[in-house]
């Protein structure tokens, strides 16, 4: 909130959250993920917390693995990478690897984690993505855990009423402002990345369990990133599908107190927005 | 079935159902949504049925609100609105607010109301909406009521097996035969509201436990209608995506018995029409 | 992969899979789906193998059917229908007509279906179709037949530590290369079906109790497939949205242990061809 | 109600229900309970109704025995049976074998078969049975049924607010006023069947599918009979665990309209009769 | 805790909570059952709370009721009940009547309450009531909310790592050291309610709604209390089966701390107690 | 089977599985419950094989210990417990502690155990005991473990049309004979441990997460095997509530293959022996 929004298109985008939430489904989805941009943003003073759904029990070739001994190597080494990124935090909601659901459980999860840390923005994998641009499927769990970080982040996490003995214990409403979506088919903004494309390769060796061929790796991400990188004219990028949920300045207005409104799932100014928007097609500015 | 339908595109659409249900996750809804354009239907001689799957019980700010005393409140401010439009009745079908799931719990209800009122046309969100054109997250409970009314209407409503306690007891099999789903990213067909965008307005004034600004509300609804209207070079309008289950003349053909089939789910009139607009890649006209 | 994979558009698709399994939501879906093209393969060499999730006991038109003596009826129609293409065999789940999600259930038994098997391709109903080009609305349980088949097939048939218990009994980890989607709105690659589209008329004559008017079918699905075909300059084409997990060449790779890697859920290989296709915006080919 | 009941004990139970209905887990379970009585009933002019939830799909040797088809073999058994015994007819509600539970959808299912018959006594297994004098587990479907039909008996079937489109539809709350538990290991009353036990074993003839030793069988039913006959000095008899929900008098009050209480569920004079005859301790009588 | 214990049998139960929470499943039960202890505990310095789980929206006798406005009206009628007795507070949990399932939502919700209140012990429903002495069925919702009490109150209450957030957000962990189980079939212990019969029967007449004929409620009520009276010598008592989870000298060493244990589900003391109590048959004292 | 077995009541209970498995719910609760029995046994030539239904991972004080660091050090103390016994393995399924429920998942993975390792007898908890004495609960764990492993060894073990992929994939289906529950309240057999008591102690002191006070432990446990053991006149005694599905002259009947039947679930013999073991109350020898 401390630069000026670019426009969607081949600028960079320069929007950064004071404090953002990267929820993810497994270990190392985060830094195959949007680790780059992470430790771009805390460099420059952002907060995050990372929020893994499972502990990737599920994640090895050996079908007599022990599922929680692997659970919690994987653990270990997400903190680690973690560490490198410079999250403040990582959270473990131990949902099961591989039968992920966005259900009513996950979803009062992930609100207690964002009424807690009280992100402006979110970071997820996109939901709508099934198939990576026809060439490989994007695991159920990934699709999982993107549908309920969007559903908590809106409307659930600004509805007092939505698990009312949250708002009663002291976990006060919080309205997210942005959802940044990774692993997406509808890139809409980028972020250069040149800065801390290492960091996030450092982070990705952190999950060594996962990882047999770290230089194949390693090309790969450069690859991809410089591509991403070639319509900003910048060496590296990484891409997001981003969904305002409320402007900048419809904050301030909050802020100031004029018109403001707590989001209570149905109030009318979110609901007239959305209805307007869709139904009667307002142009995106 | 008393006009002509209009090509889609910039052109006014003019079919009308003789009976219409709109179908809606919260009270309200279905007056942010298509309420114009059924208070345009009613007047020109449609009956309309709404049916609401929540009563909003989770619609206020504080968190100590009586759930149970909102959602009576809100049921009585969505009736008097339902008749400000016209409706002939209103159901509510007291599923809990911001816990929608499209299972066969809530398709069996809404079955049971599309048998009993019989409808020609169904209105509901569109299901595919996640995101308002990226700027917002259309509600989870949105999403799961449009995904129930799709599959309600079809193919369970007409499929005499489906649930076949309710055909045994007298609720015969009826078919849906278009859904004009509201709240879309794809806008296929433009209806001219100019004569009722008053009432949608009015509407909207009984839900006033969801109202804080309500002059906000009508300036956002005006300007967005108007949007919509230009393209048809009218001065209101609301946008459907609609889907045609079953051509005008399909129906006229059925109802003279010639080749007539109960669509029984699986019956293969149907099933040669799915398969051959998908697979083989049929024209839309 | 006896041929030469085409560049997808105009030209006629000829990989062909040495194993491929058709995954269907009722008797008769893959006989209104890929029967011609199923048959040709089966002709050219390929062996396959046909799942039914449920058995269609709510496939008539009078409440009072017995579902039971139904679906053993429809079971006897598609056996005779698969004897008709050529499978080597076909598996019924006896999963409920109607009722079909995708969930932890359905999906091991998929999976058990596709190790038992190990097919290089699986066929499936596109999970994406909600509506046939706007012009009908794709049944429920096709659907979830096919979502439950995309994530049956990747990740969980290759991962030994999804239902270890599988992989212990012997029913090793497998991976399924390639999807090939039908009834879906994305048409990638088109098979030329000149030479068997008469089998699968035969196929489709074979489901008697689901067939009412077979003039108006056969009528059908020769127009369409003849539309399908024009493209490809060939008398009568069926289409795919093809989606391809594992390239050729890379199982070359593995065939020759060359940087092999089990594809266990979440490792790096496969998880760093994700994140790079999809944010990082690499092109398609 | 056509004789005075005899008190508990040792004496021969001659209180005789109008209407009865069995409610069973599998074909045959009610042919080894309670058919000789049932028989014996219907001799004396009563009308009698048999529900099998499931249709006995898994009870075979052979691991690839089409379940449909033994499903359907099965219901042919069962309706031969409950011809010997003289129902006026037999619902299958096609749950399935093994896995059946007491939840609502099963619940559902039997008050409306219980609204639709109306008996005055329910006969179902006794639910607290888990073993069988330790000397036998009782089938966790028996257990299911049983606690499904003593809920759907009381209070569910007299209650017009519990599923309250039934009695919408016309499917009037009705009010069973005894239970028969068998297989119980608490046997309260018993019935003289000197005069049927034969049809009963004609019944269980018709089970050739389940039988190998007949004669065995035979044997066995004779004997223990003949044991629970003893005790009243006849032949054969029958052993129920009594629960009498209703007395004669009460309804014979309701039928005056002197008093009468529909019992929605909670209405005070079966809450007070609950909370007196148990808090309070009064005497059986 | 101010008053030793009687011995079991005909002597008055003399010992009293300092707090205790009536966890009841409809609005009326608790008035219907152990009100006049209840009563008779506020009378002398004790604290009670009482937790509704549903509002008994399904209580009445017409079809066509609103079950909202139901619930509505008996809540306020449970809150003029509660204010009778004396009840410091009455939490509704708002679960559907009728559909009462002992799960870990239910114990979830109840846990809260029983940490928020700190209860010595807990009245509820006796869980193993299925039949009223053979006199009528135990409501299925009765048996639910019993269940979920005893099961919350132990060890769920006092195992800080069951819905570890719970004492992570300053709920910590409570033992409930006494369960009071009313309409039991099991009575070990009556207290004398000659003082209070007739509180109870004014908290009774707060539920108008329920009450028909409110002159035979209460000369029932007032008969089974003289019966539970007559063993103690006393005009009128209340019965209960109890079930002594700690025993006042453990509590005194936990609250010297010497040897105290939080009971963390499995920790050995209580482990070793329940063994003990019933694999090594340790006599009652 | 190579001793006769004593008549119930006061004798020494002599007869000994071939082969038993234990079947628990939390590590340690094997140890608390039938260790010595099982020592004996194993040591008198048995082999025996410890299923754990959880790992333990909510059995801690503080509510931030990592749940799966938990499960991973209460699975080495149960291992190493398991190896002071003598079992031949232990098998855990990772199920959740505290919310174990007896459902289809958990019975397959019992009758996946039992049919691997074929038990002729399965030792659990007795899922009757929701009281121990009225001096404390039972945890919903214990009964859920209880239920399960009663209904997985009858008759879902010995039916091979339940669940019947396994059956097909060489899990042949296979007869326990015997169940022995304890934590009862109805004992009936008593085994004479008084040799191995001290393996028993020597199991739990390898229990050190869950131990505070060992002391105490071994004081009580001492305190009540002597006095199950004063009733047989012996030091130490573990009591059980035995089932005997099978009596010993059946198998040996089945093995002669004369009579035999596969207890396909609901076959005839085990039916007829239920049926008239209960309903015509034969007596118990």
């Amino acid at each position: 909130m401390t630069e000026l929004e670019a426009p969607p298109g081949q600028e960079e985008h320069t929007w950064r959250p004071a404090r953002f939430m990267v929820i993810a489904a497994h270990p190392d989805d985060a830094d195959f993920g949007p680790a780059a941009t992470a430790s771009r943003w805390i460099d420059e003073g952002s907060v995050g917390w990372l929020v893994c759904c499972t502990s990737g029990d599920a994640g090895a070739e050996d079908p007599d693995t022990d599922p929680l001994e692997l659970a919690a190597l994987r653990e270990r080494e997400q903190r680690a990478a973690a560490d490198v990124v410079g999250y403040e935090g990582v959270t473990f909601l131990h949902m099961p690897d591989g039968a992920l659901v966005n259900d009513l459980i996950l979803r009062e999860h992930l609100v207690r984690e964002i009424r807690t840390f009280r992100p402006d923005a979110v970071l997820a994998t996109d939901p709508e993505t099934l198939f990576h641009r026809d060439r490989g499927v994007n695991h159920t769990d990934h699709r999982a855990a993107g549908f309920a970080a969007v559903d908590a982040a809106y409307p659930v996490a600004r509805n007092p009423m939505a698990f009312p003995w949250l708002a009663r214990e002291g976990l006060a409403a919080h309205s997210v402002r942005r959802l940044y979506l990774f692993w997406s088919n509808t890139i809409t903004v980028r972020v250069d990345i040149s800065g801390t494309i290492d960091r996030k390769l450092d982070a990705l060796r952190a999950h060594a369990s996962q990882l047999k061929d770290f230089d194949r790796v390693e090309r790969s991400i450069r690859e991809w990133s410089a591509e991403v990188g070639k319509d900003l004219g910048v060496a590296a990028a990484e891409g997001f599908h981003l969904v305002v949920i409320d402007e900048d300045d419809e904050d301030e207005a909050e802020a100031d107190g004029a018109g403001a409104a707590a989001d209570a799932g149905e109030l009318v100014e979110s609901e007239a927005a959305e209805a307007g928007s869709t139904t009667g097609g307002r142009p995106g500015s």
